[in-house]
């Protein structure tokens, strides 16, 4: 008698070649109960094996690929993400964001996240300081945040940082004793919130690791625009990832990780009122950076995903049922 | 004036959206001058996005893909392979394998390396005891290797290995002193070669890893079939990586790493014959495996290899050119 692990259910596995393998790994995935892990599971053998098939994947590629994966891996740690920065610069971050956090106007559209980001930033009043930098430029930074209604939304917990006057993260210190370029505000009960940054300069992306001599492999720059990053959340509204690019960037129009939209470019102005300098706590002629966002409810969020996924969904014949609010093709 | 790492041939690139994200990676990655790593870019990126697009791969899926790939770097190292165990638990590599060793009878097929090879075995002499398990049933391999046309093959070199009789290799022991359970053989002037391996058991690939969690999670079972494997290299003909499987295993159709083929399953039997037993130094009633290898020549895989590519890229509607002996399309 065969042991219990085995499943009768399927038919028995052997002699499996480049016509008849993917069926086959498809047949033993089948057994997941999850539907929408199964129907992942599905898509992603079939493009890996469609991949290995069209391109005919030499065994050198293969194990270059194993060892370049491995590599992103171990080069990774809770202040290094190698690969959200693959993903980066893939595009694939990017057009996850897109899926996940549609927008319409007057919505403020979202970008990626980039692979600084931490969880360690301190809480800081309206008009503090984000930066210990000295050699930089501050920037004041004025912002509203408003629903699509255009009521002003308070306590929407304000995460941002940015990189420093010489490009660099905190985090890509390797002295770094705690967050710098970093915190956390919430905005006010008219929806207002202000701090001061610094001028964003453009940046490499880090070169140092597997998706650095990818990078150059592809013969690709690696210069972000100079930017500030924001992520607006609040229950009830869809979580906002953003930032603003000056205008004007060498780089605004080839960064690397697809960032860059239109509606996110600011131009820089200059605060030249001695009451308005008073009221923020700096001294005139310091840039300013105003802007104001505008966040869908979650709600609405909700409905766009679900247009879109049906659109998407029919559009490859399919229909669509949802599981957990993620969409699974009915037949699945 | 731009810097000058902005490419100038290509148009500026911003609001990149879910319709237009991914030819604008196509573009980016365009000035790759290398045409193989330039096709094989263009296929990642399409089958990623796409990926994305027909699943509506939600923000917390991609998060939980970033974290495992990114375990699965860090929990290997020189002698754990975990991401060569994805790849084997997916069906990749018996399918890579079966690209780039196409066999033809009389050649041997091949299957799946496995993450258990290392690159320190020992050199040992024909009659050699592969392995120190005290507790394991004793079994003499005995066999040939020929060429299609029947000629023997001298000189190769056999590289061998195999788990021991609780079902792990000697990788999995942490502390483990050196190679047990591998070695390294030379083919002799009539392309005979034997030594005393163990008969080999069934095995669960390692599950205390991010593959093991993957597995319970889609439902499946670890257990391999008992195997030896085999890895069989010589200058002029087609590297042949194999195994041996004895019949009637529990797990024979329905291998978690799709290696198993019927040409590759064996009849054991016992040596009977004393006269057999003192010439290759074993005990009468030893168990006994024998079987004759049939390597390809480097020109005949070749030969096939382009064949196939041909073929499977005409399926596709494209017209192929080999790029260092690799198929490219020819308007790639």
């Amino acid at each position: 008698m065969p042991p219990s692990d085995i499943p009768r259910t399927l038919p028995p596995m052997k002699d499996l070649t480049t016509e008849n393998i993917t069926e086959n790994v498809h047949l033993v995935n089948s057994q997941c109960t999850d539907p929408r892990l199964r129907y992942l599971l599905h898509r992603i053998v079939t493009h890996l094996h469609d991949f290995c098939l069209e391109t005919r994947l030499s065994s050198e590629e293969w194990q270059a690929g194993i060892q370049f994966l491995t590599q992103i891996g171990q080069i990774s740690d809770d202040l290094r993400h190698e690969m959200i920065l693959l993903s980066d610069t893939l595009g694939v971050s990017s057009l996850v964001d897109a899926i996940n956090h549609p927008r319409q106007p007057p919505a403020t559209e979202g970008t990626v996240l980039g692979p600084f980001h931490t969880h360690d930033a301190e809480d800081m009043q309206h008009g503090a300081v984000l930066h210990s930098d000295p050699d930089a430029t501050r920037l004041l930074v004025l912002c509203s945040i408003k629903d699509t209604q255009g009521r002003p939304v308070d306590d929407v917990k304000v995460d941002v940082w940015e990189g420093d006057s010489k490009g660099f993260y905190d985090v890509q210190n390797p002295n770094r004793a705690g967050p710098d370029g970093r915190g956390v505000l919430r905005s006010d009960s008219e929806g207002n919130f202000f701090f001061q940054a610094i001028v964003p300069v453009p940046y490499p992306i880090p070169m140092d690791g597997p998706v650095g001599k990818m990078l150059n492999a592809l013969g690709r720059h690696p210069n972000r625009p100079g930017h500030v990053h924001f992520m607006l959340d609040k229950p009830g509204y869809d979580l906002l990832i953003t930032a603003l690019y000056p205008r004007g960037d060498p780089y605004e129009t080839s960064d690397p990780v697809f960032g860059v939209k239109e509606s996110l470019i600011v131009d820089l102005s200059t605060v030249e009122d001695e009451g308005m300098a008073a009221k923020y706590g700096v001294k005139v002629g310091t840039k300013l950076l105003t802007h104001d966002f505008v966040l869908l409810s979650e709600q609405e969020a909700r409905e766009l995903r679900r247009k879109n996924a049906v659109e998407a969904m029919e559009k490859q014949g399919r229909k669509v049922v949802f599981h957990k609010d993620l969409p699974i093709p009915a037949d699945n």
